[in-house]
């Protein structure tokens, strides 16, 4: 009822607040038998946490993850998979300037309206903070479809005006990790750290696009109806903190077409099913194709800027509130983690469903 | 596991195929002593179904709503309210030809990977017809939404290249039944029929876009972390046939924008918090914030033309298929209801998600 | 929320009052590629109907099963499949002396505290008409079951204080639908039917046991914390209409025991590991292991009965009640096909679960 | 899917194994606003840890609770509340000697089968330490269920043989807590005790029955078909180790009594609905009538016994098992906070999801 699990048959569960004593998560459906690799696990979190590069927040934290549950002579068992992740780095005092001030474009207000109280700490539970638990759990999501066959990259595409639009392959899916901003191409990729040392600048924050490719999902995955699997894709990528919008495929472009030209041919290739486009975004009726999956994921400029900016406090007066603290100016590289851990959760969890056809 | 139903509190679950005896819904959380207005849920049916005007599909279906149970003496009891509706029009020999053949971007080809066997009928679960029951059950959440002073007005904003940018208000709503498009703005409406006319004689479809807008929500509606209001209202959205992307408020287009300019300040009118400028559609964190709701859905030009076209059969073998029936040129308006069924299934769900709190 | 479900992997979903239009089940998560006999279905529907005997209520009904969606061609499609059963005997007038009054050991009072008004016609959805949904949707269970080898057999063990308390073997088996009251010794049925008439003759009712087998379980079925395979038992039962009590294994008399009496002894039989004894009902912490699994239900002697009785109306004065109506002395021979039914529906879900391990 | 969650509105998930790290829980669905003594909760797991008097285990467990998330500034906050326990006695040398072999009556073997590896430390996930998370999130369950005025007493009513058949009452309520056996009167509890020192000595084990009372529970709570009041007490408290059997109201014994007997007459009594009787145990059909709830939870003799026992192997040969470590002779005692627990989290589910109505 309260929205903190996700997933029916690998079904995480999160808690913790950016500025309590923990985050954490427990992954209850985690089939037994799979390796731990828990410096894979590690990794995934240091591509997630703050304090990278130059172009995000320098706040330090170590998202050490401790498995507690679930793990037996370094493989799973299939009971619940828990780990925990202190805070070590919150600075409260960073906030007692909001306890009751509302900012702009945040939760601030929404979540005094729903609870009647809150914890004003960093955001406490509406801080993307929060998403260093689904990292660590689509951590061993990954080591599963790993195993499959089954690949996930995420870029950015779009910074502000500045995008890449060519297609994901081989040849530069190795650059992602490359630079600070995570684009394929390494000029574009430049003209993006620009912009966002540019924005930072100004006290100001920029938007874009993430975008992610899909390969080796087999045939068959998805559910016919309402968990379709864009549809579980659509709101699993909604579900990040920023995200405005999600399209697959074709997606929005797609609408200016005919049906004759969007239509994917089924074609024979070396004796397999092909479709000769791939407009579709590998689903079809909700369900796999085989062809890769592709989406795009909007995000919005973040919402903390190191201006002044006009609001109102909890006795509906109106406040003027300060820009403080330490912010990403662009929320966009270290998003991309969180899209392909969103993506990670959706199809292990669609490929655990499937095993009951 | 299978994805029939929708909705925690108020819970769905629908069944049917397009060529089976009927489909029909049950709704386990239909709060009790809701008045059940028959006429209301009928006309709601009327809005979606097929053969309203020449540029939809001019297949005649009944769709009459029998209320099996949960209703007594006019009033819902608070068990489960069931509605069925009878398949009356099929004619099932218009499928034979496609019977052993994969329709190109239709669900042919993944129902017989999913299960092995598919009822090939009229596209048998995967087919749109299968949206009269969410439609049906809609009708009582729209009764329950209604005396809570919650409005949605969906709308159709763009076809193919024709668009109504303007802003929905009280002078246009009304005119948005007044013509077979469901186009706020008579003049675009017109525009956008000829398309589709035009786009018929070529036996081919066309896609677009489906705005909504809802007013009256109360602060306070959505959870924190998955199940952000915007991120069921997006999975709601995706899993209507055809759709290809979902944004809310300022959507893909806000991701070029800067902080400074994207934030909505808040302010006091009238002793009330409100935002200046409402990029945020009415959402916060996921949390309603009391300003109006407001998102578009992408839907592609439907699969089914009246042109020959390549395809592969069950052996794996490449054929041609030809177009046949009676199909819609554009999904745009008959989707208004459908996106209002959805979006007004999403609210009541959460609104009684709320009582909880 | 309002538990009108059952089932996680194997989900149902009831609707339908006593004196509605009809009652009904949505199965989702039916595996595609079963074959449906329907003559099994209805054989399932018969033998919990009314009227079957001299010692049931005389209450003529049909119950006969149309299935509108799910199955193509003779086999389940792997989509919903909903059932439906037309009441086609109520007769809504001989309830209008109860529409204000609140029976005894009923659920009339219960109902209208907590929905603040009540279909009074035949209990509306608290009647036990409602479990013919269930025997529908567990027909499809026991069709699955019957492949993998499970066999499930119910079977009355006592009535007031007629029991029967040897083993149920092949040798008995058969004889448990040769007589009306479902007891597999026939010279004990023989008792226990006269009993029944004996009660019956003074306007009462009496309760007893239903006791169950389940052969052929595999080792490995139940999950280890909350959905334990007997506490899924255990509510099952419990959720049946006039249950007051569930026992599995040694059950309430092996906690006279002993750990050393009542531990069983792993021994290898023919290759292959069994238990010496069977206290433990085929299930340890939770899960099969391959043994039989037995347990107990408790049935209260149902509330109806043909004698005035004390009781309250809704204006909360108090009222005599007269018994009316056509009811059955003793529930424990329909209760039967009701057990059996619910334990297919958990070893089914259970068996479906198992396959994501 | 693996059943590690209970509840619907007040959801708990609970992870951990006894010789893990560390225990847990996520409580989901905690509304917002509650005052949380910590001295309570710690005072609840101290009731149920080993070592706190002479009949129970010896085994030391500091079983100290630290709450991660969802409280601040002393109240909850509506989102997720976490507790975390660490191990910190565990010894898993214990434990060497039966890693390929199955004790008799434990969940070793069927973990076994359904995983195909197990953490065979001290049972693991099947260890009753699991409870500790159970009684943890129920502490903050009956800090909710308090302000309602929901009193929960559960007690040990017999031990072996022995037994206390008198009624609960004010008078000896407070006696429970007075004795390590927590039976409510005194002189029996003495002779319960004897009997747990004399079979203890012998190496032996024995079972008995934990009864339960709750008082204050408004009219309205549970729902109509399968999640009825009773059918989810049962499971609660059939999802607690050792239990065999569980009964509520009149129970097994209620069956051998007449409708005339045993329906409850409606009175008024100082302008309020009471039954004369109770032995419908305050639930009439799945809904709580206002009346005060009872019921009885059968438990097992304990399986860990201090003598030879044969068994079997990995390897599917015969082996015998020797009695070692720290047990419970008798698991009742203990067994008391982990019913009431039981009971709390039901009702506290059943009291929100009430909301909804």
């Amino acid at each position: 009822m309260r929205g903190n699990s996700f997933g029916k048959a690998f079904n995480i569960t999160t808690f913790g607040e950016s500025h309590g004593p923990a985050l954490g998560v427990i992954i209850d459906g985690c089939p037994p038998g799979i390796d731990i690799d828990e410096n894979f696990i590690q990794s995934e979190m240091d591509r997630r946490k703050p304090g990278q590069s130059a172009i995000v927040t320098q706040r330090k934290e170590g998202d050490v993850v401790e498995i507690l549950s679930g793990v037996f002579e370094g493989k799973t068992t299939g009971t619940p998979l828990s780990m925990l992740i202190r805070n070590t780095n919150q600075k409260s005092k960073d906030y007692s300037h909001i306890a009751d001030k509302f900012r702009p474009s945040h939760a601030d207000f929404t979540y005094q309206k729903k609870y009647g109280l809150r914890d004003y700490r960093g955001g406490g539970r509406s801080s993307a903070r929060e998403t260093a638990a689904r990292v660590a759990a689509a951590a061993i999501a990954k080591l599963i479809l790993a195993k499959e066959g089954i690949q996930i990259n995420g870029y950015v595409s779009r910074v502000g005006n500045i995008s890449f639009s060519g297609a994901l392959d081989d040849s530069n899916i190795p650059n992602i990790e490359k630079t600070p901003v995570r684009c394929p191409d390494l000029e574009v990729a430049q003209q993006m750290e620009d912009l966002i040392r540019e924005v930072r600048k100004e006290g100001n924050t920029i938007g874009g696009i993430v975008s992610c490719n899909i390969n080796g999902v087999p045939p068959g995955l998805g559910e016919p109806v309402f968990d379709k699997l864009h549809a579980d894709l659509g709101k699993a990528m909604l579900s990040i903190n920023a995200a405005k919008g999600f399209e697959y495929g074709s997606g929005f472009e797609g609408t200016f077409m005919k049906g004759s030209e969007h239509n994917d041919a089924f074609v024979i290739e070396d004796g397999k099913a092909k479709t000769a486009t791939n407009y579709s975004g590998g689903i079809q009726g909700g369900i796999s194709n085989g062809m890769p999956i592709y989406f795009n994921v909007a995000f919005k400029p973040v919402a903390t800027i190191m201006q002044d900016q006009q609001s109102i406090d909890q006795n509906m007066e109106e406040q003027t509130i300060k820009g403080k603290g330490r912010h990403d100016p662009c929320v966009l590289p270290r998003a991309v983690p969180i899209v392909e851990a969103m993506a990670a959760l959706v199809l292990v969890d669609h490929w655990l469903r499937q095993k009951t056809i």
